[in-house]
């Protein structure tokens, strides 16, 4: 799926780690919340609330989950599940962009 | 208006100037072209095919509009014009958010 139709979108961006990962957040007609976002290259740790589902869309990164000790290597197009309550990080080594959905619990 | 309902969205980021400028693509119900993006300090020049409508969210940055020789400085929120068939220059000083419209000729 290359777009999203009827989906409501906040003008203004999310702002993180001094710019280095924006995102701007839209809401699918059946309330998920979706974020569409970038990162540029850096090391970042993440908490999660509810469980996310992280799809990168393109890029280079590593991404350690919560539970392992080893760290994924991401080169182009892969998705990858996080927890709720818990932690990742994410080592970029490419701007990436990224399509972030928050299921509705 | 902080939000646009009933848009589609186009997932993949557009990525100008080594991704120094990002921006995602949406459609309004009536057809208009929107683009909401981010521009990280830089100095940036754009060519325009039609005229677009520059709204600053929030930033801190320079604009050369086609026409003129003195560079306007806007700080926060700020609107500008740019005609179609000509170009801008930008001088960006601070991670800037904007969301630009090409309105339906």
């Amino acid at each position: 799926m290359s777009e999203f139709k009827n989906v409501t979108v906040q003008k203004a961006a999310n702002i993180y780690h001094d710019g280095q990962v924006t995102s701007r957040t839209l809401f699918l007609e059946d309330g998920t919340k979706v974020t569409l976002g970038i990162m540029l290259p850096g090391v970042y740790e993440f908490n999660t609330e509810g469980p996310e589902t992280m799809e990168i869309l393109s890029g280079d990164l590593k991404v350690l989950l919560p539970g392992s000790e080893i760290w994924q290597e991401i080169k182009g197009a892969e998705t990858f599940h996080v927890p709720g309550n818990s932690k990742f990080a994410l080592e970029v080594f490419e701007l990436t962009d990224y399509c972030c959905s928050y299921p509705i619990m």
